[in-house]
């Protein structure tokens, strides 16, 4: 998306035929936009290549989207609710003690990372490290996404602290920020190792570190 | 450097005068093209931004570097090396302890994103990041700098563990390698938060965990 304007353009081309094909084609645009983005961040993401990849004509764009920002916004909702629904069926998993839920979700996040070559990051993250050439109007977001996350991890954290599995004085809140800090650079770490170790390895030290001994 | 073609061209443009001009431009350039990937990763920076700020005529660039893929290579050489002199200056220092030279290094680099507003992030994170846009070649590179800046931290940690203030079977290796893992995710977060707490948090975390209680 590095060629594109960023303000609203009038709408052109052919607008969708109705209501259903409307939705269906926005939703499709969606999840290759998702894709784009969590491989390869704003900037290097490119409106015309989410386009083709789903044979949608160019100048129809507008009528979905009024720029490329707006777009990027969508995307960045969209991720950040997208995780913290499969944080929640992992962390909400009463089957399991609360520290082995945060293992299932890392084992989950491992098997993504691997499965996509260790190509694609988190969305949220790649957004946070190009921080200084998109707009500033995504700064917010990417902050409530990590805190509704953090929250998520905290609740479950908080959880383990009244089994006493962590120490009773633990500041839950703070250890989820922590965490969240450190997960981002492992996610980073697995594109340039080209290996899950680094999501391994990091939340071991973690657990280690918080674990009642 | 994002509409850049990536291969070799002829040399055009203005040559440089002598051998004193030629050094002392292409350092010139160096120099400005650190702070662009710094700032804003490889994909975002402009060569014809490189070059306006040098007041370097656009042509001349060819004498200098064979492509931007050539220019980015030594851009990340440079800043391993001048990171790496910077960790030593720090964790040598043996008039304070291990631990406490580790801090001093920690606090240099929150001073840095301080100042320059939080728009400045580690060349490596971001490239990183960036791994799925940007050329494969630069991957290894990549590793080799986390490997060197990590041997420096496990030297630092084992000087730690050997004066009993961290645990006597710790793994220094794999303790740096996690240190630098979560440290990137730190620095990204600053970017985000406006703010230096994400790199102390961290660090302080970090040295709790591994501290003989």
């Amino acid at each position: 998306m590095d060629t594109e304007k960023t303000t609203p353009k009038r709408r052109r081309g052919r607008p969708p035929k109705d209501k259903k094909d409307y939705n269906e084609t926005r939703e499709a645009l969606i999840r290759a936009g998702l894709e784009s983005l969590t491989e390869k961040g704003f900037v290097s993401s490119s409106i015309d290549d989410v386009l083709k990849k789903e044979k949608i004509p160019k100048g129809s764009y507008y009528h979905y989207f009024a720029s490329k920002e707006e777009f990027g916004k969508e995307l960045v909702d969209r991720y950040i609710d997208y995780f913290a629904n499969m944080l929640k069926k992992h962390l909400d998993d009463s089957s399991l003690p609360p520290l082995e839920r945060l293992e299932s979700f890392v084992n989950t996040a491992a098997s993504g990372v691997k499965r996509h070559n260790f190509k694609r990051g988190c969305l949220i993250g790649n957004l946070g490290q190009e921080m200084s050439s998109i707009p500033e109007s995504f700064r917010v977001r990417l902050q409530k996404g990590f805190e509704l996350w953090q929250s998520l991890v905290a609740g479950c954290l908080e959880e383990a602290r009244r089994e006493g599995m962590i120490c009773a004085d633990a500041d839950c809140t703070k250890l989820a920020e922590i965490f969240w800090t450190g997960w981002e650079g492992a996610v980073m770490r697995t594109k340039v190792d080209q290996s899950e170790a680094p999501l391994f390895d990091y939340f071991h030290f973690f657990t280690r570190c918080i674990s009642n001994k």
